[in-house]
Parts: C-alpha cells; structure tokens; sequence
C-alpha cells in the first residue's frame, strides 16, 4: 500500500508535503511516494530522519497553479506533479493519491488518468463537515455547478457508501439539500431528483433544509457543486466573523478577558472538535482509483490526515463498494425517464382514485 | 402613515403581534391597523394602555396558515387577514404592511392586490445580515427558486437602491454569488447575470463567495431564492450549532464556567449585535407598495422593529427610488439579448484584435 503524494500542491509546497509524508510514514507505517521536483524534495527530506522510513521520491518536471484551469492540467502539462502521481496508480506502483493543489485540475486529470467508475457520470468531491452530533458528509462541493438529476442521484448514492465504508456509519441519512422539507419545496432540478431517489434508495430521507447540515440528522447531504462551495465557504466565512466579533467585545472588557483565559480549555476543545486538519482532506469519488483533496492553505496535521484517510479508503475498499452497489441501482438517462414516468403514472392512479 | 399588521401571521400570533403594535404606537407614535379575528384581537387589546394611542382593528374573517399554499392565499381565502392587510394599502388606507405569517402568501397577496413595478418581472424578499463591519443584504431569499438572468440583475438592481435608500449606505457595492471570484468561475444562470451588471450596473463588483455575506466586502448579495434560502438556514443553524457545541464544552469545566460568567457582558454584546430582531423583518421589494415580513417565531421586540422599518421604508420613498432607477436601466428578454449579443460581439472583436 503506497500513497501518492501530489509535493507541489499546496501554498507552502513541498515544506508541508514533506513533513507530512515523514509524520505519516513514521506514526502509521504508510509508504508515501511523493511526487514533484526532485532536488527541492530531496532537499527538504535531508531536514528529516528518514533512513528507516519506507519514503521515496519520483520527479516531475511541471506544477499546475492554482489559476491553471482544470483542462490545461490535462492536455498541456503531462509532467505535472499530480498528472504523474495518478499515473502512478495507473501503474499500480501507487494506490492512492493525496493533493492540497488545485481541486479542479486533480479531479481532471483523476478522471482522464485514470477514468470513472461504470454509472458515474460526474466525480465529485466530498466534504466532512462536524455536526453537533459527530460529521456530516456534503457532496458535491467541486467543480460540478450546472448538474442533472443523474448527477445528483448518483452523489447520494456515492455519498452513502463513503458514509458507510469509511465513516463507520451502519445506515446513513441521506437527505438532498432544498429551500423546505416538503416534497412542494425545492427548484426544478431537485424536484426530478427527489422523484429518482424517492423509494428507490436506501437511506434517502428527502429534501433537508441549510440548518440540517449541522444539527446532525442526516449523516450525507447532497447538492451540485455551485451550492456546495456557497455551503463550504459561508460556514467557513460565518465561523470566522464570529470568531473575531466575540473577540473584538472579549478584547475591549477587562473582566471578560480574564474570563476567556478561565474558559479557554472550553474553546480549545470546541476548535478541535470543528479543526478542518482533524479530518484530513476531501475525498474525490467516482474515479477509478482514490484520491484525497486538501485545502491549498492545509497544515502538516491536516495532510497527514489526509495521508492516512487515503489509506482507509482503500484499505475499506470504498471503490468495489462503489461498483458494486452501482451494479444495482444505476442513475443514467435511461432509467431517468423510465422513472419519471412512473412517477406520472403513479400519480394518474391517485387522480383516479381521488375522482371516484 | 398607518402601518397594517396581519394579526393572525405569527406562531403566537395575535399575542406577539398585538403587543408589538402597542409597543411601536407608543415609542415611534406610528399609527397601526391590526387585521384579523377581531374578537380575539380585542380580547388581546384588553391588557394594555391603549387609549392615547392610534391603534385601530380591522376584521378578517380567514387566517392563511404555514402549509398553505401561496395560490390558495391568493385564490381560496379572499378575506384572510394578509389579504385585507394589502387590500387596505390598495384603498390608500394603510400604507405598508407587516406580517409574520406565512412568507410565500405574503408575497403572493402582495403581488396580487398591488401587482408588481414596472421592470420588475419577480418580487423578492431581501434579508438583512449581520457581518463584521455592519450589514449585508442577501436577496432574493424567498420563492424564486428558478430564476432567470434576468430576474437575477433586477434584484441586483433593487438590492442597491434599498441599500442606499434605507440603509444609508452612499455607495453600496453589490455582489453576485458564485463559486469563485474569478470570471471563469459561476453556473449558466451567474455567468449569463454577469454580462447582464458588468459594466452597466452602478455599484456592481462581480462574483463574490460565500464567505463575503459576513466578511463585510460587499452591502449587497445577489442570488436565487433556492441558494439564498441555502445561505439563509445555513447561517442560523451554523451559529446555533457553534452556541450549543461552546456550551457544552464550557458546562462540563468549572473553571470555563466561571470564566463564561466573568465574559457574559462580552458574549451578551455580541448576542445583540447580531440578534435578528434588532433587524425586524426582511423586506418584501418589487410590489406596488411597501411589505415586511418577519419570521414566523418573531418576538415582540422583531415585530415593533419591523413596523419601524415598514414605516421608514415608506418615508425614505424606496418604490418611488426604484421606479425611477428602472426607468433608466430596464433588465428585460429584449435587453438581455441585446447585451447578450454586444457582449459577444466586444469577444470577435478582442479575438480579432488577439489574431492580428
């Protein structure tokens, strides 16, 4: 079991990549080939006590940048880093992949390197987010903004089995987001999802509101990707301005500055417990291999985390879980339409009955 | 200038509402027409001091409820109290209405006794967030669930005129949500509404992201009613998650305990800072009139804000303000193609130039 690791991905590569591979390789024994510039690799190792470490390096002569778009990653530099690392996995030398580089351009090149999974119209990337209770797992929240009914029944049925396989969750809630709980709520695009998955998945529980991403009654919530980012960095924006507003009236208070210093073990465990670098990274689905997203600003925790999530996944065999739960229930044009119009014929019935 | 309060909207409705009437009659000496079960509103009457004040009632015999649809407000119970609260302002009785009943009937028996400005083809509902530096309004976080580009631009359009008319903002900088600040960033429906304000729209300024409702960077967030009902639900069940995820931790240290009671002040600051009743209500802009509309759990100190804002909103003159807007910048079909089409046109011509 290898990890891939993407060295020119994140804001400060390869300091934190390389500290991480080190972290990750000495607490849990996981071989990390980490994947980039050579000499600048190499020279960030020699700070590291690696001799017993099962840590090698492959080179790559590209990096894509954050402003390189997604297809440019694909079709023009075939020596990046991250192009290279899912080649890796291609050969089988690596099994999974882990980047804090741009999101787009590893989904593209996951998904040309090493192509979907059979019924996967659309990879996604998935996000943990805490709940009051334990996480809740919001998908997508990459580059997939203009979705069809299949794109987003398909996200629910991947985001069950992520719940399932890797988050430990026995029967996962999955609820799909909307602007209300009733089935009159919501926009013409979750209207024909909610017909597809009504009845039709296990664990599908129906439309959920904004709240319901945090109060922890559904373990998954699904949405396109345009929704999701909106989701993802309104909670980061909002956790932040309360962060420095309750500062800012703590700061001007003598009492209540002394106050915070008794609380302070209260707010630390609290900043633990929502810590982004406690979960890792973001998982990409539907590819035909495993990849793991991070923040282009991730630390050392949050990549190690990452590092070794990329091994659970593989270790739990979420993709033969993918492939194997799509064997029975796939979300294509096809069945699209066929169940729609049962819908409608269900719905004659009941206009029939009703009119007896 | 008589404010009309639909007596019958609320969760605890007619208590809070009438108590929020006599409370706004007597600070502001604003005259109000509760509407409603004239009996029961009475009855309510009855507790408070009234006699100095201008407070009147009108019967209603029909009260929509919360899972009424907002066609049958419209259609079925033609002397619900939200109905006879517009009827009231068509029959220049009243001047503005508030109500904190059901919000699509709301809008709807606005749209429908006072019908809609010129120029605008959907009412919205803005709401008023708080952020780091004062507010931001988001809008449309109603039932406009599938917009057209548009639709989209006339809330931008209204957003800016209710920013500088009621929030005394002199120059407010106007947002479209999106996934991504950068141009190639967006869905169908914002990279359409993006050619639509670029460099037509005073005040315009681009995407913004998620994090920008609270950061402060904009006066004005612009996005559907599907998203901004995401944002909306999102915000008030992330701050409520992070209240009671704090108290938790807190209650189980005595020392936090302590420190939470030395920092109460602190915490209590900030609590009024962004409570939601210092707000009032969320404005209902783009009807033939003036409309507010609360939550249904509103408390007293919501709706006598509410009225308050109702009866600025008339006296600061927004209609007047945005009928005179529109009738220099219309955002129709017709205009839309145009744009449309110049926009392409300025692409040849910069390819063109590109190609020399």
């Amino acid at each position: 079991m290898v990890v891939a690791v993407d060295a020119m991905g994140g804001d400060n590569a390869p300091v934190v990549e390389v500290e991480a591979a080190v972290a990750a390789a000495r607490r849990w024994g996981i071989a990390v080939l980490l994947v980039g510039d050579s000499a600048r690799i190499e020279s960030e190792l020699k700070k590291h006590q690696i001799a017993d470490l099962p840590i090698a390096v492959r080179h790559a002569s590209e990096v894509v940048g954050m402003h390189d778009s997604a297809s440019d990653a694909v079709r023009k530099k075939k020596d990046s880093s991250i192009r290279v690392a899912f080649n890796l996995v291609k050969t089988g030398e690596a099994q999974a992949v882990v980047s804090a580089g741009n999101s787009g351009a590893t989904m593209a090149a996951g998904m040309f390197v090493l192509g979907r999974i059979k019924g996967i119209d659309r990879p996604a990337i998935a996000t943990i987010m805490p709940n009051r209770k334990d996480n809740t797992l919001v998908l997508d929240v990459g580059g997939n903004v203009d979705c069809k009914p299949q794109h987003l029944a398909q996200f629910a049925l991947m985001g069950e089995v992520y719940a399932r396989h890797v988050l430990g969750k026995a029967a996962p809630r999955v609820g799909l987001l909307s602007n209300g709980e009733e089935e009159c709520k919501g926009n013409d695009l979750t209207r024909s999802t909610h017909c597809l998955l009504k009845g039709n998945r296990s664990g599908y529980v129906g439309y959920v509101e904004g709240r319901d991403v945090f109060n922890g009654s559904v373990d998954v919530v699904v949405c396109d990707g345009f929704v999701g980012n909106v989701v993802l960095k309104l909670s980061e924006g909002l956790a932040d301005a309360i962060g420095s507003m309750l500062k800012q009236e703590i700061s001007t208070r003598f009492f209540a500055k002394l106050g915070y210093l008794l609380a302070r073990p209260a707010f630390q465990a609290f900043k633990k417990k929502v810590d982004y670098a406690e979960y890792g990274g973001a998982p990409l689905l539907g590819i035909q291999g495993t990849g793991v997203i991070c923040h282009g600003g991730s630390n050392v925790k949050a990549l190690q985390n990452a590092i070794f999530q990329a091994q659970e996944s593989v270790a739990k065999a979420i993709n033969e879980a993918l492939v194997a739960q799509l064997s029975k229930s796939l979300f294509d044009e096809k069945s699209l339409t066929a169940m729609l119009e049962r819908q409608e014929e269900v719905s004659d019935v009941a206009v029939g009955v009703a009119g007896l």
